[in-house]
């Protein structure tokens, strides 16, 4: 029996087959999804590994409870943000003491951007750099921490937003210092080239920072091959690392030596334990690492880590532009002529994990979807966003969705959750 | 029957009976510590309350697992900074949303320190204050975080250290912009008077900075009533809050207007879900948070503050120099002769809650302490800390404590420690 092409299902039972003959089905059972929900919102809360309960029991009443104190040696809670990094790296095409994992990504961005604007600073023509080119349509966080930065730097450094990555060509110019952009985009899932807007950066001279937030655990990466120069990430999205479990950042180890930045301390010093009263940075990616780290929480990233131990991002992949290719193809098939339109790329090679459509009523349309048990998202202005992760979602979980976003538009039920909500 | 004063205890016996009219003796019950260990390091790392197994799994299993991203709402995940912050503040005299907890001490620091510093650079005379006062004996880190920040800033701001808290009346003046001091100190255990040292700074009209790492659950602290402006704080000592739990952050209301910091990350938005790509700060504290939170970290921090509940910070202290005394007095009476130095002030308003010795063999005394439970730590240089928590350690114990100090000091067990430590 042979498959029908993804986007040529026309029953569940197509779906079920499709399913059945993913290699990669096995890895749900590494997840707990509770009954009756179909979780298409991986790529803003992770679901939880089966292995997170009982590490934050392992944390809690052993490391904590009983060993105490000692854990810091013991336990290694001191090397976790190298330790789990390391565990990372593959995951972004990084190497080894590249990747730490500590603090939020808003904060990561503040130290890169710090550090990148200092080091271009330094440069011949570094008075004539004050530009930080970024876009509008940027994660918003990370504009706001560019915007605190520059204000309170106040050296004459101006944020140039571009309203569509088809401007950045031209906007990266000579006075350009710092490029920050997030690969994909969280509200379109538009997947910027890395390897080509980093080179791009490379012929200004500029550097470049990029947001792997929507990227990391969800399409491949390669930041030694593209030679890039910085990056930030989440790990409770696609890496399944529990509620706002810290963040990631990376650093090309060529940047390593002159690398400095504003937030110095205890962490990243040269002798943490020394109780010296001057600040000296330590050596290589630790300098990045700041103050005391919440350990249950970094802790348990650990297990979101481990789910990706038996594939590799290359398989999931695959299976993620199946999913997605079959998700619009429904879409686009089965709720035809209810006004959702499509703003996430066609192309593969410009898509992320995530599929977003604009409707008039995205805002109720995503309230009853939600109370039927289809978890995505609503972003303004009327965006429906879903999230599929390879990880835990199958072709059918697709065609339930659908099925489910069908009769909503059919029954016009999104005007009375907008009801509900005007008395609730 | 009469209790001999704590001083005069010369028994275990004696010790006992005092645990016998303990009327805080029953607050042990919220802790699960270990067998075979008396606990004195809750000043680095607090123990673990019996409620945060049940509450992780809540949260990991219910909240994460189960109502996933509908959390942040359901949940109350988005309000968890200012929810536990609220129940933080009565510990140290602070109101009504005056308190967040997020991030680390570390970034904290950074966060009102550079918002101070733009605060006193508005004053006709700002061109003038340049100093940040502090001591060389503050804590590390936040002498770090002064230097990377003023180093960054590049405005011309000096770090100005005393050697010894009677300098500080001299070292204050015209030129200070503002005045960072630990109230407890990381080593010695020395309280400032933090009523009298809050005016001499604002007699300069200058702005201080508590760090209450080792006084929040410790001492009694009134942050209201001496009128201070900023403070900072850990919930993992004292406060039971779980390895690394973050930290806490304070501000007086008068200066919430006024107040502008750089870490202007998406939680401290005035409209944080509009999705705009300019930053205006949130009212109130709220303008305090940065990224998103380690949320399983974060939320084991009410069963912390929960261990407060049924006393007050009045009866805690009473409790603590009961404690404290008690160890100084047994130390000096049944390990007389050894070479043990106190660090501690003897003054009941100048001590915290834990007691320094300094000894010629203090790294090899502690670590032969530890290796038979009795948990301190060491402190550079030949610096022996005893920490005593009420919650949960009795005046048994500290005779006990002593009881293996003595053994130790008797028996030169840390020669032994030394050189199994030069082995392994």
């Amino acid at each position: 029996m042979s498959l029908p092409p993804i986007t040529h299902c026309t029953t569940r039972q197509d779906c079920l087959e499709h399913d059945r003959a993913d290699p990669l089905a096995g890895l749900r059972d590494q997840f707990d999804l509770p009954a009756g929900v179909i979780y298409l919102d991986g790529n803003s809360l992770g679901a939880r590994p089966r292995a997170a309960l009982q590490r934050a029991q392992q944390v809690i009443a052993q490391e904590w409870g009983t060993d105490l104190i000692r854990s810091w040696n013991k336990a290694g809670w001191f090397d976790l943000p190298l330790r789990l990094g390391n565990q990372l790296a593959r995951l972004i095409g990084a190497g080894v003491d590249e990747v730490v994992i500590t603090d939020s990504i808003s904060i990561n961005l503040f130290k890169l951007l710090a550090g990148a604007l200092e080091m271009q600073a330094a440069l011949p023509d570094g008075a004539q750099r004050k530009v930080i080119v970024s876009e509008r349509d940027n994660f918003p966080t990370d504009l706001y921490m560019a915007q605190g930065l520059t204000e309170w730097l106040d050296r004459g450094y101006r944020i140039r937003l571009v309203d569509s990555p088809q401007e950045l060509a031209t906007a990266i110019d000579a006075e350009t210092a710092v490029v920050m952009l997030t690969h994909v985009n969280y509200r379109t899932g538009h997947q910027y080239d890395l390897p080509a807007v980093t080179a791009l950066v490379h012929a200004q001279a500029a550097l470049v920072i990029w947001d792997l937030a929507h990227s990391a655990g969800a399409v491949p990466v390669d930041l030694q091959a593209a030679q890039a120069d910085f990056a930030v990430g989440c790990t409770y999205k696609y890496l399944n690392g529990g509620p706002g479990s810290p963040a990631f950042a990376w650093m090309a180890p060529r940047h390593h030596a002159a690398f400095r930045q504003p937030l110095s301390g205890w962490w990243s010093h040269q002798a943490p334990f020394a109780m010296q009263p001057g600040y000296t940075a330590a050596e290589g990616i630790r300098r990045m690492l700041c103050g005391t780290q919440p350990i249950v929480s970094l802790a348990l990233i650990e297990c979101g880590l481990a789910t990706f131990a038996t594939t590799s991002m290359a398989a999931l992949r695959t299976k993620s532009l199946a999913l997605t290719d079959l998700f619009i193809a429904l879409v686009e098939r089965r709720c035809a002529g209810h006004g959702l339109a499509l703003i996430t790329p066609r192309a593969h090679h410009e898509r992320g994990s995530h599929v977003s459509f604009v409707h008039p009523h995205g805002y109720g349309v995503m309230r009853a979807l939600i109370a039927r048990g289809v978890i995505g998202d609503y972003r303004e202005p009327g965006v429906i966003r879903f999230g599929f992760t390879p990880l835990y979602i199958g072709y059918a979980d697709v065609w339930d969705a659908v099925e489910v976003l069908r009769q909503i538009l059919d029954d016009q039920e999104y005007d009375v959750a907008a009801q509900q909500d005007a008395v609730t």
